[in-house]
């Protein structure tokens, strides 16, 4: 029976000072489906779900009314990520801390579905005893292990 | 200055009466960020993030305590996928209905950045006139477009 050892695979990590910027290229160049956020220790704090830079970078009325974005700002449109310059991933953390899906090393398959069920979230962190992180086990990769592709 | 109409990639679609089992089969080989749930005439009815498809396979008691999955279920835990087996997509829709990301071709990367935020769904359905699926814009198509990689 697999755990989350042998599903787990490596995974880059943001501090609480990496500039938005770096994550959002982080996010994009390694297609990942959402970042982990680690102390300087290397243990979990957060795992920011992508859509969680955008809200950073793009206007509140426009988050409001997504209609408005066009009207008000059309020439600059595709420049909004500037934005983020100078802000740190400290600045995207939602208001509300959510629950972090973390995982030991022996978390069964089932465990690590119900950890994303439960959280909404397609990464579940991977940690060793010492509480740092080993890896993460990706929605991706959980079902391509239970649907045997 | 791109417009939805030139980040938008084909995309696949489910409807109420896909079978969960092959939705799941779709999000992992196709690799993809959620389904767009359309009707017979392919509009865009809703779009479900892939961890929404484990809520359905996941014992409610698991869900609510992960930890009790490695307890209970330990023998059979890669197996819990079969509990998909029957099911359509039409029981994996939340209880409560969400805002639907739905753009039109003339949306400005702000506009569906915006939609993003707002939704926290890494995936826009782009609609034509007629209100029938043209495609999708994924978080990760925005970002590499608005980072120029």
């Amino acid at each position: 029976m697999m755990r989350a050892r042998d599903l787990a695979v490596e995974f880059p990590t943001v501090t609480l000072d990496t500039p938005a910027l770096e994550a959002a290229r982080l996010l994009a160049e390694q297609d990942l489906p959402g970042l982990i956020l680690a102390d300087e220790d290397g243990r979990p704090l957060s795992i920011l779900p992508g859509t969680q830079v955008l809200r950073l970078a793009v206007p509140h009325y426009c988050q409001d009314d997504p209609a408005l974005a066009r009207v008000v700002d059309e020439a600059h449109a595709d420049l909004f990520l500037r934005k983020l310059g100078g802000k740190t991933v400290r600045e995207c953390l939602p208001a509300q801390p959510r629950e972090l899906p973390m995982a030991d090393l022996k978390a069964t398959v089932l465990e690590l579905a119900a950890l994303m069920a439960r959280t909404r979230s397609p990464l579940v962190a991977v940690v060793g005893d010492d509480g740092r992180l080993v890896g993460a086990v990706t929605l991706q990769g959980l079902l391509d292990h239970v649907l045997e592709l």
